[in-house]
């Protein structure tokens, strides 16, 4: 299969890396710095304790490649449309286009670059960390759950988890994998925007009482929010997650956390603010998102004095 | 008259310094080197650019002290309860309880201590700073508005204002006070629970998109409650206002954003809160306040890390 991985941020180079075992794979990604070290060292993962070499094709440009099958969408969520744009000619006729970014919502930008039929969207639960340019530990391993907004009329995705799985992968087809974003998301909007408000680590949410409020405040509209789609969710069964996580995870920093607390632009508009946009479209009220995805940009442009 | 002013903070210096004129005023504040300065040098207000030395009776501790006409309340408003409970004794029958205290809603502390006929609430236009112990400069001048609760049917304000009046500062007597009170508080709610979680300047707020968002779905909300109490705003003038505050005072520092610099416990509950206090009490949906408060309540108690 002919992949294109946009991004070779963590999770770009895993599944760049580990792809290209089996296929003929293309990294992308802005950083020459990246790019360079891969073409010269191979893209080094560190997986359970050990360090593998792979050497997926790595390029900052792709202009003179022809389509390829699919594109894997690993950019942060905010320059997912600029990506797309520089990439185009990747995308033919029949190049689907697939996107396990944290966050929901991705789609809306997808859309404008493919018909929905060649669209993928999905969770991965595997994890990892940059440790150098072109070198990345692979953390915890689990399924890449994936599904499609509507029919697979060309039934690609078994073609696809074979591809996947030959090299490594658990790739699991669900039927509503908007449950599943869903699901990762309920946890997701609770804690990262209150954590990157007060900028501060995942236990301190969870073990004041006010900051535990502001959490308590967002997952109730995410749940609504989530019924109104037509998904499940136990809003006391959530809590309880949230709170175990507080509590394995105390010292746990958030994307959106990091990226306040380093100046940058955070993620905040795919993660909470895409459950404004889901309210915004089956009329529920979601004032509490509305106003801290306003207060995170705000902290994004504001100069603490 | 028998005047207690307890908190010698810059307010409460200024009125208990100035009333000291042509009363026996007592100022009273837990602050030892407060009350030790005034009591070794006197209480020194820096008016018009002179130093002028004032002689209240100044104490730690009212045990002892009978019952006075007036009780000044100028503590910070957290502490209000707790400074009528110490003092409690200086309350007798025919004590009138005042508070010119920031925020709105003190009424409902002060009712815990003497009958509604004779709370006395308002606002105070002048300003100033404490520059050290026992020394405080008097800034800006302005009216004294002050109202009560019920009836005035002990004809106690135009005395009241006669005695404010004949030591410099000017009274002004409304029958609608909670008016003048609300006038004070929407620009007051508007930007410093938004400074005080951005920990920025005033003119941050107004410069930015994002963050002024924040504070027209503020005002929006007090609006709102102000109109459900019977109350009179304009929201685009008032909107206006608060460009202009911005505009003015780009660099002005809330009360709210300096506690939270500095650690200390903010007023929020009596800026903020008592939109939401208000909201409760006419069944009006304050979900931008509500999560502002517990926010600012969470930052008050998580450190930053």
């Amino acid at each position: 299969m002919k992949i294109a991985v946009i991004g070779a941020g963590a999770m770009g180079s895993i599944y760049g890396g580990r792809l290209s075992l089996k296929n003929d794979v293309y990294l992308v990604d802005t950083s020459t710095q990246i790019i360079d070290a891969v073409n010269a060292n191979g893209l080094t993962l560190e997986e359970n304790g050990q360090e593998n070499i792979y050497r997926p094709h790595a390029v900052t440009d792709t202009k003179g490649l022809a389509p390829v099958d699919v594109i894997i969408l690993f950019v942060k969520a905010l320059y997912s449309r600029a990506a797309l744009d520089s990439n185009k000619h990747l995308i033919g006729s029949h190049t689907y286009l697939m996107t396990l970014q944290n966050g929901s919502g991705h789609e809306d930008i997808l859309s404008g670059f493919a018909p929905k039929e060649r669209i993928i969207i999905g969770t991965t639960e595997d994890n990892g960390a940059v440790l150098a340019p072109g070198k990345v530990r692979h953390g915890g391993k689990g399924n890449t759950n994936v599904g499609m907004l509507t029919e697979d009329t060309e039934n690609f995705l078994p073609k696809l988890k074979e591809a996947f799985d030959e090299c490594g992968f658990n790739v699991r087809i669900h039927a509503n994998i908007q449950q599943l974003i869903w699901n990762k998301l309920f946890v997701n909007v609770a804690l990262s925007a209150v954590t990157g408000v007060l900028k501060c680590e995942i236990g301190c949410v969870t073990e004041n009482e006010f900051a535990f409020t502001l959490t308590k405040k967002l997952l109730h509209e995410a749940v609504t929010t989530a019924h109104a789609l037509g998904l499940e969710a136990d809003e006391e069964k959530l809590l309880d997650e949230i709170r175990e996580v507080g509590k394995n995870s105390p010292h746990g920093v958030t994307s959106i956390c990091a990226d306040l607390r380093a100046g940058r632009r955070t993620e905040v508009d795919t993660i909470s603010g895409s459950v404004v946009r889901a309210a915004a479209k089956c009329g529920v009220s979601v004032p509490c998102h509305e106003f801290i995805v306003n207060l995170i940009h705000a902290m994004e442009g504001v100069k603490v004095s």
